[in-house]
């Protein structure tokens, strides 16, 4: 059978079939996808808002990603925006430009992997448009959730401890190895899931024969790849839930621990002091780091994409996350084991920075 | 003084100024530009939320539009959207995706267009995203308001009165001077504003040596090309507020008017039956379409872009709107003078269709 496209399908035919398999609504939404706009019924909740925009080309790569992993991603992204909020994620609208000769599979990966995001997150799918491109995929996406208590990037004082909830460099590490695959990764659909044996065997092999013949490293096994790939290509936002009540101050690390924290920083008008020994890095990501030849902390300190949480709270508050360093009044510096100390500007991703 | 181009200020800088350009807020906006989400006070009226996507060639042309003109529509045609629904628009999300040696200037223009809009609406800009784009520009809008009552595309009934708020195919027609011109146009940017003479004299001269050169017809005069290029350029949406409380459905035309009668009867379940004679033609549409030989009746049904609303009330309401025809069971038809009549189909721009 030959391969349907976009063309031949039509535009008001595929915005009916993305509004059936999304028209499941809770009683808050008075109008969802298929009108002017969404109507959503008013509560007694603030109401938190965030948008997004990926490029092909430039915020993500079809060589390195399926299309499901692709869905999956941009709506966790847009998640790890709200939680970092303190906020509840709760009603998606999604703008897509997609080439007039994209295949309907490629189309419908991407919806399942809206939808599995969707799903871990609790979300509804309300609004949003679908049009040409001349080539490259773009991507939008609004997030609207909601806050009782919401946490501003401004909110940290001097003598507050810093937090992350998790492990930093991972992803980084993720991508360079598929800058090496030079190719899409199956990956299970979720880990909650049933494991499918055959999937996993299949990206396995693939994998792993791909690998022999491009890196120098020897011994690297599917189990210590496997997860610094999924960071990359199918992260799952944390929700901080447990730290809002003490936390002074949150963002989500997107751009880099460092260029994040500076942000945060600027808008709290602190300084920070961060203790290297202190970043938590994954044993598969220093094993893996190691075999490319990479230096792990610079990697976890400036390589993004990380979508753990970086907050503040008291110090007399006893948190169960990770303490990398302290609010300070102005210096800005990342203290060596040594005790040697780098002053750190908002290194990280610069999106219109002549230097990368 | 060179041209300062986007690579050189850097993301950071250009996210400070627009803060600082935007950043006057209502007291409902808790946070607004500058953190993971903006966050919206609750009210006790329901939430409107609708969104857009626009992509250098496929939605518009840099060579027909100043940057302060695509900046002023932008925020136009996502107001309609509001309206559309019987809403009042007032919080404004931007993703912009550009070129990296994009001229300051240029970002700055657009940015006026998108400010002049905002003025013009009363909305406020609380958040979005800037990012780097290969070579198109490519524009994301989410626009948020609220309602009381709201009108949705399916309340249309059977004996119901089709209305529009204004002349149809101005906008269609306007685009086909400008494919002629092929040059951008400088307008007055608002007509409410004290009329700049020299602006208005560059324009015109500027315009009708082009024309002269391009058009086989004669006599057209500024005054009658004016408000069509105007139509195309920098629309403003029709607020339909006086007909809310009379209007059983309602949507906005901007793929055209049979398209979205179309889509309007699919959603109502319902027919309709267009009186061709009744469709308002401006007289400057009628004489420019007969200089460009263009049929006007064509360009009104199906031009596109008009953004006047199309809305059904009971027959038995009188509405100081323009009567264009009415709802019926099942027969969907424009009626032409003579008596003849046509079945109409959902004609129409359909950016996926391999038909144009």
């Amino acid at each position: 059978m030959p391969t349907l496209k976009l063309s031949q399908i039509g535009e008001l035919t595929l915005l009916e079939q993305i509004r059936k398999k999304f028209e499941k609504y809770p009683p808050d939404i008075l109008v969802g996808i298929g009108d002017d706009a969404a109507l959503i019924k008013h509560t007694n909740e603030n109401l938190l808002v965030t948008t997004d925009m990926m490029v092909e080309g430039v915020h993500f790569n079809m060589d390195f990603m399926t299309p499901f992993q692709l869905g999956f991603k941009l709506v966790s992204v847009n998640v790890s925006d709200i939680y970092a909020m303190g906020g509840k994620p709760k009603f998606l609208l999604l703008n897509i430009a997609m080439r007039r000769n994209m295949d309907k599979k490629t189309i419908d990966s991407f919806f399942d992997g809206v939808q599995e995001a969707m799903k871990l997150y609790s979300l509804f799918l309300i609004g949003g448009d679908l049009s040409a491109s001349h080539k490259d995929m773009i991507l939008s996406a609004t997030l609207i959730g909601y806050a009782k208590k919401y946490l501003r990037r401004s909110g940290a004082k001097v003598g507050d401890r810093i937090y992350v909830t998790g492990n930093l460099g991972d992803s980084a590490c993720g991508l360079e190895l598929l800058k090496k695959i030079k190719s899409p990764v199956l990956l299970d659909r979720t880990k909650r899931r049933a494991k499918s044996k055959e999937l996993r065997a299949e990206s396995k092999d693939t994998l792993l024969y791909a690998l022999r013949s491009k890196l120098p490293a020897k011994g690297l096994k599917w189990n210590d790849i496997e997860p610094l790939l999924r960071r990359h290509i199918m992260p799952e936002a944390r929700d901080p839930g447990r730290f809002i009540s003490s936390a002074t101050s949150m963002i989500d690390i997107s751009d880099g621990l460092l260029i994040d924290l500076f942000r945060l920083c600027d808008e709290s008008k602190v300084g920070a002091r961060i203790y290297v020994e202190n970043i938590p890095l994954s044993s598969q990501f220093k094993k893996v780091a190691s075999g490319l030849g990479i230096f792990p902390v610079k990697l976890a300190l400036s390589g993004g994409e990380d979508y753990e949480m970086l907050f503040t709270a008291p110090s007399s508050k006893r948190l169960n996350a990770i303490y990398i360093g302290d609010i300070t009044e102005s210096e800005r510096v990342i203290v060596y084991p040594s005790g040697r100390k780098r002053a750190f500007s908002a290194e990280g991703y610069q999106h219109f920075s002549i230097h990368r």
